[in-house]
């Protein structure tokens, strides 16, 4: 059993952990903790970018001396390898630490158990699964990275009570409040990257970036949008006056697009066609992003691509706000038909975060489908 | 200007007023607090069923001599008419009463401003608009009764967070999370009427009983059946152990249905059949239950009956339960068409209470017609 400070110092090294949060995506979080041998904290650490010294590294050398028969207590087990890094277990043994307090083993190939294997060889004390859960939700982009080499897709929807999208017309202005709408801002603030549809791109001309919050601009996310037929109409808005805009299409389209590459610098992203849904298969694209960085996408899209995302099961965090009003059976419905026939097959969401905002209501939850 | 002590005696009145809701629906809820000459509250009342004595004569009775040189605090314009009791207005000047205080005039055309007339030239002083909008917000089902004869309509629905009430092949359970249940359970025990479709009765065969609730079987709320057809399958569970059923069938169907009142004592309100919606006009139904004493009517129901109260106008409180999971675009909708092409004619709730219930969000308010 961990002793209460270390529990303590785990939940201090989960906090530190995600102040990397942005940096080091699609890479694990990373915090930890040095307890000296009386068990008061000496020095503290997080893994702060892609390539910069891990964790441990960090509140070892915060410790200095003071780490000498003391713990370590990590949100992730220590790593063995020479990555861009040299490994945290030499650095620990070195360190003459005694006893090691880990949250969740690193499912990473390279790692898996053998960063524990060599502090045990070398007789230091482990201790795991402390605040397993809470470190588990913390690196799920991670793990879901590791799992399907694909991004976290953030799904944001606007809806009417009664499941609308928009009125009949095609009307949507305001679906939400402006406590809601403020909130969307924070959430595009802190996303690495949004991704939405051309169709939206050209009915609603959207900017998609972080406003009404103290986002500097070289840190606004990056924009994708995504078009089976490269049509993005007149709307140039996406293209805005900062950062980069990915758009995503089947190969045999991309060359349309090379407008938007010489005015705009836009990245234009070619996928073999298919017909089998979007244009092309949206997993290659979730998998290039993923490759690129963007561990967690939140998504701001139309039923068209709303519907192809959650058929083909890529989405993981749904987030709807809901306002109260009705628009009734002849408004633009959240989906098209999902192939759910009874009430087992029904999508769920788990770790459900219900809140209010302003006079809307906001769901948000980890997505279960059915037939999982 | 009302002083300090008037406005905490006004907020009390307001909260034994509403001690009298269900006895005395659809006439007004109302509270009466009597302060002495130095603004001590000398007495208390409240109206507490139809014909018995109106609140200001309960309050009056509880100060006696104290009275005499006080204040009265009434939610209600005192009533200067004779009807199944005496006026108010003589029994506060013979009370020896010196001030009047008001939340709101009674717009029965048998008081409206005739009640504080003759207090006037009794020289009592008068001060009117006291906590009005939560007195008007109190006495909402009597002052829609007073415009326009009919109950007041709460619509309750359980709904997926894409807006539907039950998967493709119908199945809904359970559509809410238990604490949903529960509160629906207890808007039953708080309703004098509980009101459904044939269709629900025959596909749910539901109790529409308040249960799980310290509700007393005799203080069941009424249920009342709305049929087009006159067919309510096999389903008995509607009859239950106790209480009043009343089954509401177009004149020419009504025949169909004697045997419901032969065997369970329930009533058959026949209307004039017509083509225009629900086999008969649902406003002289909202008409009959308002002068059968049920000021306000808690619908639980499915899509065509709810479709049909929402195109006639006749909701006045919706109240949606929205549960974490998503049913696509092949799920039942909520409603069917309701003429809404656009945004500025969509359906809006004032007042709007959001709440969270176990895992569902709770979003309730009043309904205001797009073209209102």
């Amino acid at each position: 059993m961990a002793s209460l400070p270390e529990i303590q110092a785990m939940k201090r090294a989960l906090e530190l952990a995600l102040l990397g949060r942005r940096a080091v995506s699609p890479n694990p979080m990373v915090g930890a903790v040095v307890l000296d041998s009386s068990g008061n904290s000496v020095g503290e650490g997080f893994h702060e970018k892609c390539g910069a010294p891990h964790a441990e590294i960090n509140a070892l050398s915060e410790a200095g001396a003071a780490a000498s028969s003391g713990t370590i207590v990590v949100s992730l087990e220590p790593c063995c390898h020479y990555g861009r890094t040299g490994p945290c277990t030499d650095a620990i043994i070195k360190a003459g630490i005694r006893k090691v307090v880990i949250a969740m083993r690193d499912p990473h190939p390279n790692v898996s158990g053998k960063g524990i294997e060599q502090l045990e060889s070398a007789h230091i004390e482990i201790e795991t699964c402390v605040l397993l859960d809470e470190a588990e939700l913390l690196n799920r982009v991670y793990l879901h990275y590791l799992r399907t080499s694909r991004s976290w897709v953030t799904l944001k929807m606007a809806l009417s009570m009664d499941g609308r999208t928009a009125a009949k017309d095609g009307s949507s202005r305001w679906l939400s409040c402006e406590e809601s709408r403020k909130q969307v801002h924070r959430m595009r603030a802190s996303a690495q990257a949004v991704m939405t549809g051309a169709g939206t791109v050209r009915d609603d001309n959207p900017e998609l970036t972080a406003r009404f919050t103290d986002q500097p601009l070289e840190e606004q996310p990056v924009r994708i949008v995504v078009s089976a037929t490269g049509d993005l109409g007149n709307s140039r808005k996406i293209f805005g006056k900062t950062g980069r805009v990915i758009i995503a299409v089947p190969e045999n389209v991309s060359c349309k697009l090379q407008k938007f590459q010489r005015e705009f610098g836009a990245d234009i992203w070619g996928f073999p066609a298919d017909s089998t849904g979007y244009g092309f298969n949206l997993t290659l694209l979730l998998e290039r992003t993923a490759s690129e960085g963007f561990g967690e996408i939140l998504c701001e899209c139309g039923r068209g691509l709303a519907t192809m995302l959650m058929r083909k099961k890529l989405v993981n965090t749904l987030s709807v706000f809901t306002t109260p009003l009705i628009l009734g059976g002849e408004g633009l419905p959240a989906f098209e038909k999902l192939g759910i026939d009874s009430m087992v097959d029904s999508i769920r969401l788990e770790n459900v975060r219900s809140s209010l905002s302003g006079t809307d209501t906001h769901l948000e939850g980890e997505v279960v489908y059915g037939t999982d």
